[in-house]
């Protein structure tokens, strides 16, 4: 969870956090001494870098806390408004129209990824995670004795799945795979044949494929972002999301969605625990889900999406352009979608960097820049850069990047 | 989980829940035959029987969320502004002072219990629980595949720990106790002495106590409410609570405390396996843990706590006069806290009932009374009455009762 960034966990070498990893870089800046102040681009909270929700999301979460008819409990899997708003919202793009009922509140993406882990593992199952991918489900899984194997992602190739992995570490155990498209950390947007392969290979597998699409709607690129969902009938489809693409990660509305068009993956057990889930690990308060119709409207009417869409395409423009600039780095992939991307080091043409870790520690202790090294997402020797953040950080950020780069170049320490 | 009452649980036979049996019973009430309509005193969330907030708790959430400063996301374990407030408002009551990294912010306290429950448990292990108690014990047992063992409370003292059945069913794979004071569902406050006597033979056991208080300070009689972790030193304590107390349940906002006085029971891996919980399945939204420390202050400032435990120590003597009333059932302890009590069906003076379920359904069928039956609680052939309704609703519920109890009697069947 990315709020583990301000946290308080002990970071312990066995056991590496994303949110260890920036607090360690953090505590390596030296303002005083670079006299620079402090610039990230490593966090996934756009909340905290000035992007605000549209003025109708707060005023439908204010109308209905002033209504005080949502101070109480809400019924199993969320409130009735909140869960057929969601369903609407998201059959807008699917080929069927899912029911209220498939809908189940969570809080936030983190706990559906939760929910959905709990209500599949059983004893010695194990679960197929992307790599890179997203650490939260890698803590999940360990938390819940579930083991997590791997599966890779295709670099040049759109970071497209690399099916033969999946394949290979598959089993008679394997609950689940987890797809995050648009793509954390790559910010690729997948396209419906890339899904459809997924999902009939998910089929042919029996696995049912966990379809994270926290940053749905969120792809500004050449390829329009399609939700896994439509690829229910060929296989079982979990689809996880949040409120995270209206900026208000901290709101803590996400939803886990059991896509079934056809009907043939009906389970009651499955459905059974996904309402125990629910019982015992609650959801959002209650006037917020009961905002949720008027959010989704709104929102919409206000082009709030569209807009953001914009903004992060020119931002991930303004990155890929200025990172070309920096021989030590490459920038094979320009991202599409979500809020961040992947970026390789060139270590061979770097003095006196071994990996990394120790390129973005020395970053941040000599220029006041915290970059998220690869290796706390499952990729060594690559770095994740969010773009997500103000044009004029980014533009100060890369020009450190690059001035740290130069400055610890071969070329530069033994000229020809 | 109470909001399961509205909620679309199946209820099937082997697998009772309250909502389902409320459900169950609602649906049998026949409003056009009885010409009445339907009264409840079975619900225990206040926030839908006209019990309101104090303003001053709103306003606090209103200002947060206008202030646009908490839409992002909070760090591990809450927001320290909320961990702190929560710590000194509980420390109030302790001989000692909490910290604030003692206190971990939930999903309202349903999710502390599950959080205190994966935190603990290891494969084989058990839980004590109390018969009569509340069920999402041991539903969350279940899902986490823990086993529930039960000890007795001891109806005719105050309900009081029977602690000869604790040690009777405790091994060394139990992994807590679970003490409900103010008691759900039978109303008792514990004294000083019991409380004692539970902490020292839990610490003689080594068995960690969870000690839900979820009405901590709803105590309205002539026993003062005294936290578990008074004894802190005596045994390692968990202490669990919400935001139920100033009637917002639907706000989600919870707390799990682990009260360490000594330092004696520093269990860093514990620690760590809480912030993973905490990381993975989060917590109420940012902006209503930031309203923390004003929704504390001022409605302590408002008398909000000392005026809800008049109204509760009204409507309460007011349901326990009344049912002395009613020969067929007996009401030998008065509440003294919480928002509901136990109360023993004489079955042998009743024509045609032959159990508790029985007794509620006819008085569905009859009335448009719902009442919960104790087997739902752990109790056979008792009934929970929840004192937190309206007074009208309570005399008009009760008079309906007396009236069904009379009808239902031998002694109208049979007259000597």
């Amino acid at each position: 969870m990315e709020n583990s960034v301000d946290g308080n966990e002990i970071e312990a070498p066995n056991n590496i956090t994303i949110g260890g990893t920036l607090r360690f870089l953090m505590a390596n800046t030296n303002v005083e001494q670079s006299k620079k102040q402090v610039i990230s681009l490593a966090i996934g909270d756009p909340a905290r870098f000035g992007f605000n929700t549209d003025v109708s999301a707060q005023e439908a979460v204010l109308d209905s806390l002033l209504s005080g008819k949502f101070n109480g409990y809400f019924p199993t899997g969320g409130l009735p408004q909140a869960r057929k708003a969601i369903a609407d919202y998201l059959s807008f793009d699917l080929p069927y129209n899912l029911s209220p009922d498939d809908v189940y509140i969570t809080s936030g993406c983190t706990q559906a990824i939760d929910m959905v882990i709990s209500v599949l593992a059983r004893p010695g199952s194990n679960v197929l995670l992307p790599r890179p991918g997203f650490h939260t489900y890698e803590i999940c899984s360990s938390f819940r004795n579930i083991e997590a194997r791997y599966y890779d992602l295709l670099p040049h190739n759109g970071w497209e799945v690399n099916l033969e992995t999946v394949e290979s570490v598959a089993d008679l155990n394997t609950v689940a795979m987890v797809v995050i498209n648009p793509g954390n950390p790559c910010g690729s947007v997948y396209n419906h044949r890339n899904l459809e392969e997924i999902a009939e290979m998910a089929g042919r597998l029996r696995i049912p494929v966990i379809a994270d699409e926290v940053f749905g709607h969120l792809a500004f690129g050449a390829t329009p972002f399609v939700p896994m969902g439509v690829f229910g009938s060929k296989a079982r489809i979990f689809t996880l999301g949040s409120s995270k693409r209206w900026f208000v990660p901290g709101w803590r509305l996400g939803w886990l969605v059991m896509n079934d068009p056809s009907g043939e993956f009906q389970d009651p057990k499955l459905v059974e625990r996904a309402k125990k889930y629910c019982d015992i690990c609650g959801g959002p308060a209650t006037f917020i889900q009961a905002a949720v119709p008027r959010l989704i409207q709104q929102t919409a009417e206000a082009g709030f999406l569209a807009n953001t869409n914009k903004m992060l395409m020119r931002t991930s423009n303004l990155c890929y352009d200025k990172l070309k600039e920096i021989p030590s780095v490459g920038c094979g992939f320009k991202p599409e979608g979500s809020v961040a991307f992947m970026v390789k080091l060139n270590l061979s043409v770097l003095e006196d960097i071994g990996d990394d870790m120790e390129f973005c520690l020395k970053l941040a202790k000599e220029e006041s820049l915290i970059i998220l090294p690869g290796f706390a997402v499952g990729l060594k020797n690559w770095i994740k850069i969010a773009f997500a953040a103000e044009p004029v950080s980014i533009e100060e950020g890369l020009r450190r990047l690059k001035a740290f780069c130069l400055r610890h170049s071969k070329q530069q320490i033994n000229p020809a």
